[in-house]
């Protein structure tokens, strides 16, 4: 593995920026792996745009900022109108379908994670762990995310964090992991010529 | 203001992670600066020094990494020492006085944040805020530092994060501040010889 991009990417309050935190605890502390997670803000920050970026590779990472992305979560379509030029050509696309609508994004995920939250938990402040959930099963079916993190290592570095809330957490990870297995995506790596000269 | 760089450090379970979202977003949603906080962690990164990097600047940032330190908080000796040789020539150094006590860095401030935590919470685990009260008052006492945060940009990013916690935790930022404002650090930039070829 070279070098995977995560970019989790919605509005102020969906706790995109915690999730990252999970993600790259997950993968740096549990999984082993060199990781750079960053969050930018601007000056359009509140009530804009609100995301963090999850860097992982095998061996040290010298340019920390995402360049092209192997996955972006949207929960919101700024989030995703932001950020669709910056998709790899193998990248995978998985939306909140509820909240993104416009989208014509071929490898596309699209699971309710806000509607699951809230009719399962109550709280749609749970999207976030519900979306961590399917990210455990969609990253690792990836080629190029293999290794990168699993439904152990992220339920670990959740419980590290709220260990007063792993109950809940771990129903709302399986949530999400369940959901994304129910979608049955097939991520086939787009085809190459190979070395021709 | 050019660029101002902070890094939190430390060990896990020290909250500095979570240090850095709060003064990032101190920064950049409630004083308007561009800031980008990155986190990394390597295959070393369970049990080993954790650490939170911010950089603020009045324009894009184009690096995100760290390459000089304004102002380094160090709550470990093992975080001192691995980036003292990252300081500015006009940097900053805060360290946890019970815990930091091999320093001899000239321009260091030194409170004993975790003991305050102890004594006043009952909760070492506050030492956390309590040192970013330290900051409030620190950073912007720098000439460097002017504008980039202040004590009550940092209590309203730390309430939207904590709003169940909004008491207790503004009652550590102001332990911090005061003992801050008790160490009449008079931080003079080092005299420069001006323009001379």
């Amino acid at each position: 593995m070279d070098r995977y991009e995560v970019r989790l990417s919605g509005t102020g309050g969906q706790g995109l920026v915690v999730a990252g935190v999970i993600l790259a605890e997950a993968a740096g502390i549990y999984e082993g792996k060199y990781v750079v997670q960053t969050v930018s803000y601007g000056p359009a920050a509140r009530g804009g745009t609100s995301r963090a970026d999850v860097v992982v590779s095998d061996g040290e990472i010298d340019y920390p900022k995402a360049i092209g992305l192997d996955l972006l979560l949207a929960m919101s379509q700024q989030a995703w109108d932001e950020s669709a030029d910056m998709m790899k050509p193998n990248g995978v696309l998985v939306v909140d379908s509820e909240l993104v609508t416009q989208v014509t994004y071929e490898r596309a995920v699209r699971i309710p994670f806000t509607k699951i939250a809230r009719e399962k938990f109550g709280r749609e402040q749970m999207a976030n762990i519900v979306a961590l959930g399917a990210l455990s099963h969609i990253i690792p079916a990836m080629q190029a995310g293999a290794g990168l993190v699993s439904p152990e290592s992220l339920q670990a570095a959740l419980a590290d964090r709220f260990p007063q809330a792993r109950e809940v957490n771990q129903k709302a990870l399986q949530e999400g992991l369940e959901a994304a297995r129910q979608t049955q995506i097939v991520f086939e790596e787009p085809s190459s010529d190979g070395n021709q000269i």
